[in-house]
Formats: structure tokens, C-alpha cells, sequence
């Protein structure tokens, strides 16, 4: 049996898309050898609260959990989004399991402590079970983690899903020989955030340096490629960022950017 | 390692009593040896489809399940429902972990073709994989099921708790000794339905034609203990029918009613 391990993180955008997404699960159930899926919440959340009369707050564009917010995501992201990617996953033939972080204790978290923001019910990761994973992913099921983390003493917590992925990723690296890919609506980090064929092929560490300074990339992308060196530094072998679209291109080196440490 | 394992149901009257619950959960934890929770999916299913604004269509007491409800059971029963007692159950040191039908294709089943009745996204079981609840309860992780499975089409089903409680313990004692026990607000079969006190402490199937003939068991009690006694006549050690805050005893044969086959 090969040791390499498929962590493969698809964003908000591809899940809002039940088009893209049904393409993604295809791709995805393609995809031979061990794997891990982790999926974001998408739109589905936001629209359920704003159904609910739930009205949501928002610090520097982060989703304040409060505790209805907490009991919306829990029903999103580990029922609604998991449950249906598991079962389509079954559909094309790829045996699949759908986690929270309680279900087999596979991941524990603590609640957010911010110096100034109360961000509610939001986890910051402790630790992987990689054991539980193992286990599954040698039964040859795919693993789909959901971005809700518990905290040991009957919390639920609501969890970034790059932030699992990472992890996730960084604690197999223990075990498994893994590529970590961050799927999403473009086709890898720009040069030109308006151009969708500008990719950058390969970001090290001096040449992301001078594309902050040059604030070529920004925003929303410096989290992604922060935790992306993260995982680097911390055991897994290669990262690369692209296109859900282009799954197989991105699992071949053919498509999407690299994230290397040299 | 002994071969005992219980296949615990609770009904939904627990599941809405949020210090019913919490009581049953830590009970529950304290049951040593192999164990399955099957919990049911209660009132909050509802609840949340009248926040919504969507109609519930009943046929004899059955919900029907159109493809706004099927969205609705799915968030609750496999998220809000499901995570909360795995989350509760890891507070109190039980390693547990939550599934649906779907996850790790643990349930398989088929929408139900009745003849004159649309049940809608209702499933009738086909198969439960026991080698993956094996995998599962032989790492000691205790294994909860919420009452929705899938077709391996793609699709999610609706399910009676009951019935894949009976269908889990039916399936499993292939491997193991299983008990069964249905968990309800009630304390057993009652001889007056009016009178908590009244359990009946063993049915067999002569007395159970005669408490039917005299109409002493009737509305939803029949379909339970026709439950009950398909489970026994399918390899099932014992059932037991009690009430929840006495799950202790039940297992202990000092409380609830005994399903018998002599």
C-alpha cells in the first residue's frame, strides 16, 4: 500500500455551486489512494440564520458564534453539507465517512481566548486523532472532516476550515506522506487578482515575502498562504492551491501553485 | 474481551427534555462493554420546519417526508441532534461517534414503495455493515446512529429509529450477544397505560396475540413490540422495553418489560 495521503480542502464558493460541487465529489471520488476531504460552510449557514430571523455579527469579516450561530453551523456543516457529500461520495463508488471533531474524538479544540474579540463559540485546534483516521483510511473509506470541533467537555465549537485542513494535514505528516491541496474558485494564487491565467506556478518563503511587499497577494490570501507554510514547516511534503475544477491536474503538478520551502 | 453488546434506543420525548437527555448521556457512558445508541429524532425537527414555514404533511401519523423536510431531518437528526450527544458523550470520558446511514455506508436502504401512500424520502433498510460498526466498537468507540440512511445513489432516507435499532441488533448479533433495549418516558408495557406502575415484566409472543385480543397494547406500542419480537426471532438475545432514567436496571433485567420467545 502506497504511503502518500491526499488532504484535499474545498472552499465556500465550490459548495454554494451544486453544479461545480457535484463535478468537485466526481473528481474527487476519482481520486486513488488514501484521502481526506475537509469542506467549508459556504453561503447555506448565513442564508439558514438570515431565514431564522438570526441575526449574524461580524468582526474584520469574521462570523461572531454566538450560541444560535453555534446550533445553525452544527446542522450546516456536520449535517446538511457533510451528510450530502458522504452520501454522493457513496454514489460513485467511494466509501466515505463524514466526522465532526467529537465524532471519535478527531479533533479536539479550545474555545477562542482573544485578548479583545469574544468571537463566541469558535475552536482553535489542540489536536488530530490520527489513530481514529488511520484506522478509517486503511479500511479504505475517505474521510470527510466537517469544520466543527469539539472541546472535550461537551462543547461544539465552530472552526475554520483551512485551519483543519492544516492541521489535519500537519498530524497525519506523522504517518502518511502528504499533499495538502487548497481547492478554489481560481486556478492557484495570481499575479493579477482580475486574471485568472496569471498563476504563480511556485511561492518559497523570499519570493511570498516580496509579493506581500509588492502586495501582489492580500486580503483573504495571506491566511491561506500562511497556514500553507505552516504545513510546510511542519512535516507535510507539498502544497498547492488551485482550481477545485482541475482536481487531478492539481494532484498530477500540472495546474495551481506550489508552496515550497526552498 | 467479552461479546456483549447493547443497542440502546431513546425515543424522541428524551431527546426534548434537554435534563432527560443529559441524564440518559451519562448513564449511558457508564454502560461497560460494546454499546450503540439509536437515537430518534423528537420535536425540534418540527419546530424548526414552523420556524421556517414549512408545512408538515402527515399521513396516520406519519410524517411525510418531501424534499424540504428530507433537508430539515438531515440538519437536525444528523447534525443539531447527532454532534450534541457525541460531544456530551466525550465529556463524560465514553469515546463515541456519530453516523448516518451514509457514513462509511454503514445503513443502506431504499425509498419505501407503498402501494397507495407517497411516504416521500422515507427508507426501508436493506443492510447494515457490521464490519465497519466492528472497526468501530472494537477500538472502543461507541457507536451512535441517527435515523437517516442512504440509497447509495446519492440520496438520503428518512428512518424510522426504531427500525434501525432492531435492524443494527439484528445485524450485529451475527457477530455479537446483543441486548436491546428501547428507552422511552415510560416504564415498560404497560398493563394500564394510565398507570406508570403497571409494567408487564415479560411478553411472549401467546400473551402478546392476548394483551393485543384484549387491547391492552395498542396504538404505538404495536409497532415497537412487533419490532421487539422480529429482532428476537432474528438472532437477538433479549429485548428489553423501559424507561430511560432507568437504563442502569434495564440492563440489569430489574426493570422494564422482557421480550421473550418461550
Amino acid at each position: 500500500m502506497s504511503n502518500k495521503l491526499y488532504v484535499i480542502k474545498i472552499g465556500g464558493n465550490i459548495i454554494d455551486n451544486e453544479e461545480k460541487l457535484a463535478a468537485f465529489i466526481k473528481d474527487f471520488a476519482a481520486v486513488e489512494g488514501l484521502k481526506v476531504l475537509v469542506h467549508g460552510g459556504g453561503k447555506l449557514a448565513t442564508k439558514l440564520a438570515a431565514d431564522l430571523g438570526i441575526e449574524q455579527q461580524m468582526i474584520d469579516g469574521r462570523r461572531i458564534t454566538d450560541s444560535a450561530t453555534l446550533k445553525i453551523v452544527t446542522m450546516v456543516y456536520a449535517g446538511a453539507i457533510n451528510k450530502n457529500v458522504v452520501a454522493q461520495l457513496q454514489a460513485y463508488g467511494c466509501n466515505a465517512i463524514g466526522l465532526s471533531g467529537a465524532d471519535g474524538n478527531a479533533i479536539k479544540a479550545h474555545k477562542r481566548n482573544h485578548p479583545t474579540i469574544d468571537y463566541g463559540f469558535v475552536g482553535d485546534v489542540d489536536a488530530v486523532n490520527t489513530q481514529l483516521l488511520k484506522s478509517l483510511l486503511e479500511q479504505n473509506i475517505a474521510v470527510v472532516l466537517a469544520p466543527i470541533t469539539h472541546d472535550g467537555h461537551g462543547l461544539l465549537l465552530n472552526t475554520n476550515a483551512d485551519t483543519i485542513a492544516q492541521e489535519a494535514a500537519k498530524a497525519l505528516s506523522s504517518i502518511y506522506d502528504v499533499e495538502l491541496i487548497y481547492s478554489f474558485e481560481k486556478s492557484g494564487v495570481l499575479m493579477n487578482a482580475d486574471d485568472d491565467s496569471s498563476v504563480i506556478s511556485t511561492i518559497n518563503p523570499v519570493y511570498y515575502k516580496e509579493l506581500k511587499e509588492k502586495q501582489i497577494i492580500f486580503a483573504g490570501m495571506i491566511p491561506k498562504l500562511d497556514n500553507a507554510f505552516a504545513a510546510i514547516n511542519s512535516g507535510v511534503s507539498k502544497v498547492i492551491i488551485g482550481k477545485a475544477e482541475q482536481l487531478q491536474q492539481l494532484i498530477m503538478g500540472e495546474a495551481g501553485t506550489s508552496i515550497t520551502n526552498d
